[in-house]
């Protein structure tokens, strides 16, 4: 079994383990020293590992000021293994120490980090940075690790025959580049590595963490790094830019001429697949925005001309309130039709992405659970390995019967609010209207102002309820985690956003009201995003590079405190919901207003821009898992779709033009309610048989891994088990 | 490769092809002399082989008659590899040819079935019955063929460690009973693998085939077995019965004293996996049917006492014509609620009895496609075999574009001639009232007589028409084909039944003429049912019993006449189709009529025994591909949960209270629609989110089958490409 068997040669504590504990004091005293002897140099080196990483380092070695060798063998986890041996040394990943941490716990974490995984180390190669009492460990892996892991998440690369093979540690000389790790894997897959060993760093026993307080004890099978985060001994622990190749991603990204493209592999290399992701949807969607907008355009400016000309040779008038119900039903059939499509094509899209990025065949569910995954410790059926196990019913059970009405009532919650929120300003009027005071006038805005508190607060309580329910749902895998939160997280704010027009939609029934509604929000909300988003990042990044040019010339240990000071990347889930309100206005309402896919594509041809600048310049570098695609969200886009269906017939129905045909008794109301019951029904069917006709996959995709399971297959025909 | 290699050893036409054609006469000429020194005492053997099988035989033999080894070594294709060599040949499938069919053929025939796999021949072995002029031919198979066919069909079988593990060839000394066909296989299992080995015949070259006329001419590739049929060489291809198992079977079965329960394992074993799920499901189903029948009971003669008792009390006058609203919302989110269950429910059981039957692991995309596949030959991409090769997207447009028009072009007719009739019978009525001559009265019956002639029309052009269409849609799997070809049959019949009754609930809104309709229906079609499916069939099987017992006195001989002169088993459609119409008055309609359920529930328990004395007593045997789940059939019970969520709101909205309700104006009729609306999109939610949150398959199965893919996958590892 490769999880039993000794990553090759880490030498340290994973000899120092044989060595027993008199000789393990000794040793560590010599490498220390070994370290002491470094740090005369170390201190500027040590400032720009932290911000520039490889580069900045390679290149002082080669200005010739310390000989490579010399620079790395000393500070560097000292390697056996002649396959991992290398004269360059690539740092990937910074653990930051609190200020406060004594010696003696650095260098018991770093003989961690060094052991080898049968001792329950992590196999990787750790850097103390300035010298022990830095608050720093620079981490990097060797290529043995490397190749492990890779095999363990089961991603694809190349192989000899050109095809994308899931990778395979005994079968490794027929893969390319695989001698260079630098080529063989992306930077962010290297730092996903470092950090998936490191989050998997268990006790083997239960022990006391050595210059901590006495309360601090690792249980048995404990989480390491979670116990240390919580022991406030690790601050942080975050991947290192690579400056070179950033400025040259951001040369073909945000600064690019043309206004269509992206560098995607480039972007899924240093950022890994989830950025990519988003930023490939992104992409997708702006363009997949074009025949909606020209759609609008021409309902907007054409078509009321023409039938205004008709009516006026007719001799009746045209009232200017909108769009005709011709044009209402052929943007609400078009817009149900484009939903469908453009997620079927995403769909093949996606995965043609997942192919080429070789994360078609992720393992997760063979490799070792989540961190934050507990339960009774035993034999997993499935892979023979150690380690905690709960089974999945009482998860799914936790879902259905706790979670799902928890958010359910803080959906209500919202309704209570909205409703009283409505109650509260009629109340407000009236009083109004009666006493006209300046208090009055006073208490009108109180309605107001306490809706948002209300709002606020719920939107607080929420997120913290929906990820310690998540916590407690104790998911094994951390992609069914991500799912579960994001979906609580989703269903909330999306109603918290859209209760308001579904509210005017439903209930007020005032089709006036909602087009002035969307119409506000869209151009409002637009502009504050990209204010916030775009504008006022710049704006700070000039003023930053300003000061930064000018300190740079003094001292580059600044740069240090520049990537320590940038702010954690906050993640891609605020940037979806955007995207997800956005489809929705469009996909919800917009035979309410037609110009709402215009207002949609321009805004995404800034916010491309916007976001790649932002996750470029403004943001510590995040951590990026292998992922095939969207997960939930293109879940929640679908969902959407179908909600459209529903919500389109209803405004089609509330339209100023069929509400005349009905007072008008050409057809009474009821009749012409059963009629767009049955459109609904008729548009869902075939909205699902479109969907069900159109592949997932494109063809080549399927073949590739109808191949891959063929050989699977085979595979296990030939082996004796 | 396993499909290149030449199945080891039937001698004949195998070594012939090598051996030059004329050497093969001579060979040919030898091996009909030993075959007729066999036929003196063949005369009777045969006949008792064709309806009795390997029991026959061997009781012959053992009574000492004709010693075990002569008897088969003359007739039965000789076997020199050793592992394949037994004393005893177990008849398996016989081939009735047409009585015109010259001896060239049929030896040419034999030939070809005796053949080497390499050669273009089945590898199986052939028995010539009575002599080369007789119209049969015995087929049985050797045990290479019998393995390598279970590992391309990917059937999993019991291995060493107790696990069902995915038959490999190649590991084959690992698993049990290897060395017993006749415990390794079931027999239903031997039969199917001998009729796919023969259907898979290919021509290798363009030839004409030996004593038929000119025009026959087998293109390169051709299929033989087909292109035999169309030439009316072969009439008919059936497996045998193995009487001493059939009687065993019967007495577990329909003659078994307990209501409950059925021998599954053992249906499944001699029927094969199509018949044995249809049984598992109507059992399941039928207790599925006892909490509804309750609720029915309860509903239908405590409630309606209750109520009244109370109005009694409030001194009003219950209107007696069924239960009341509450009864009415009970029995419609009971039906709701159940339907989904017993779906969920189902599959779980399904996915079970899979396992069991080893038929989780069926490869059939990897193996040959299906005989009546076309398209031009190439090699395919996933296998790397040389067969046709056509493109999926293909036939999906043709389903998209073509099938799914045309039948529902079909089911318009059906509503036009509906509406046809209607409007013919009102014409009518109006006329008999002016006139009422005899004339007028006679004419009273035409619009009906004349639907029944169009109906009657219509469903033959459709079934000859849903062929036709399937079969150009050119599907490469049989089950694809399967589905395709069951899901139009479906649709048309599915509507055909209950269009009159929709047309009624939703048209006419009669809801006192639906409960009529409903209850008839159940009587009636249960009646009919019953009649024609178990006392007709017993009462000719008694009149057959008689004379077979009178004649079997005289000579074995009629003993084959009876075997050919059964009817072939018409398949299980009728019988699906059946449950599911059933299952369609349930959940559709039931809350108009609670006693359904307790029809159906009487209905079922009979049904089980007659469908299995059915099987058993007065049909051929079929022919049963191994299958994994109930596959369209499953896909139709869910979509008419779905539609049941919808018809009971309906109902619901039309039933006499709530009618009652709304003309007392306590809430106007809009409104209520509306509310039925929002109620009916809440339960399908509701529906959704619990079909989602009960797994598809017990733990313990998914268990297993992580545990194969991740064998798989480290198998994968493990190999060199």
């Amino acid at each position: 079994m490769v999880f039993e068997s000794e990553i090759c040669g880490t030498v340290g504590p994973s000899a120092a383990t044989r060595l027993g504990q008199a000789q393990l004091g000794a040793r560590i005293q010599r490498q220390y020293t070994q370290r002491k002897s470094f740090v005369c140099c170390g201190h500027r080196i040590h400032a720009v590992v932290a911000l520039r990483g490889w580069d900045a380092m390679t290149s002082l070695a080669d200005k010739g000021s310390v000989p490579t060798q010399n620079l790395f063998q000393g500070s560097w986890t000292q390697v056996s293994c002649p396959c991992c041996m290398s004269d360059r040394v690539e740092p990937l990943v910074v653990i930051r120490l609190s200020d406060k941490v004594q010696p003696v716990t650095k260098s018991w974490l770093i003989s961690l980090i060094e052991g080898s995984q049968r001792h329950g180390g992590a196999a990787l190669l750790a850097h103390p940075g300035e010298d022990e009492c830095g608050d720093v460990i620079v981490v990097s892996a060797p290529r043995c690790t490397l190749l492990k892991a890779t095999e363990d998440l089961g991603l694809c690369k190349k192989y000899c025959n050109g095809d994308m093979v899931a990778f395979s540690y005994q079968d490794r000389s027929n893969f390319s580049n695989v001698d260079n790790m630098q080529e063989f894997l992306t930077l962010a897959e290297r730092q996903y590595i470092v950090k998936n060993e490191l989050d998997s760093l268990q006790a083997q026993k239960k022990q006391k963490i050595p210059g901590v307080t006495e309360a601090t004890v690792l249980e048995a099978w404990g989480n390491v790094c979670q116990k240390l985060a919580k022991a406030r001994v690790i601050k942080d622990i975050f991947p290192l830019h690579d400056q070179e190749k950033l400025k040259e991603l951001g040369k073909n990204w945000y600064s690019r001429k043309q206004i269509w493209g992206q560098p995607l592999d480039a972007i899924q290399s240093y950022f890994g697949d989830t950025v990519a992701f988003y930023f490939s949807f992104l992409d997708f969607y702006t363009w997949a925005l074009v025949p909606p907008a020209l759609l609008g355009l021409a309902l907007t400016f054409l078509v009321p001309g023409m039938v205004m000309k008709k009516q006026a040779e007719e001799g009746m008038m045209g009232d200017d309130d909108g769009p005709s119900v011709s044009g209402h039903m052929v943007q609400a059939v078009f817009s149900m039709l484009w939903s469908t499509l453009f997620m079927e094509f995403w769909k093949r899209r996606s995965s043609a992405l997942s192919h080429n990025w070789g994360t078609l065949q992720l393992a997760e569910r063979f490799a070792e659970p989540r961190p934050g995954f507990h339960g009774t410790l035993g034999i997993n059926p499935v892979t023979g390995r150690l380690e905690p196990l709960f089974p999945e019913w009482k998860s799914q059970l936790r879902v259905g019967l706790v979670s799902v009405p928890v958010v359910g009532l803080f959906m209500g919650l919202v309704v209570l609010g909205m409703t009283g929120f409505y109650y509260g300003e009629a109340l407000a009027q009236s009083f109004h209207q009666d006493s006209a005071s300046w208090f009055s006038r006073v208490l009108l805005y109180l309605p107001s102002i306490v809706h948002i508190v209300y709002t606020n607060m719920l939107g607080n309580m929420h997120s913290t309820v929906a990820l310690q329910l998540t916590e407690w749902e104790n998911h094994r895998e951390e992609s069914s985690f991500q799912n579960h939160h994001t979906t609580k997280v989703l269903m909330f704010t999306f109603f918290n956003n859209f209760a308001v027009l579904f509210h005017i939609a439903f209930y007020k029934q005032d089709i006036l009201l909602l087009r002035k509604r969307l119409a506000s929000l869209l151009i409002v909300t637009q502009l504050v995003n990209q204010c916030t988003e775009v504008l006022v990042p710049f704006i700070v990044d000039c003023f930053l590079k300003a000061t930064q040019r000018k300190q740079k010339e003094d001292d580059p240990e600044v740069d240090k405190l520049i990537a320590q000071s940038l702010p954690p990347f906050p993640g891609l889930f605020s940037e979806y919901i955007e995207l997800l309100v956005q489809f929705g206005y469009l996909s919800l309402f917009s035979c309410v207003y037609p110009l709402t896919a215009v207002f949609l594509l321009i805004n995404n041809v800034m916010e491309i821009r916007g976001d790649a600048y932002k996750i470029c310049k403004l943001f510590r570098k995040p951590f990026s898992a292998p992922v095939s695609n969207l997960g939930v969200w293109q879940t929640a886009f679908e969902v959407l779709g179908f909600v459209s269906v529903m919500s389109n017939c209803w405004l089609l129905l509330l339209s100023p033009r069929v509400q005349e045909f009905c007072l008008e008794g050409r057809i009474s109301s009821k009749n012409i309610l059963l009629f767009a019951i049955l459109v609904e029904h008729v548009l869902i069917l075939f909205k699902m048989v479109l969907a069900f006709m159109i592949p997932d996959e494109p063809d080549w995709v399927r073949i590739k891994r109808e191949q891959m399971e063929f050989q699977s297959m085979q595979a296990l025909g030939q082996r004796k088990l």
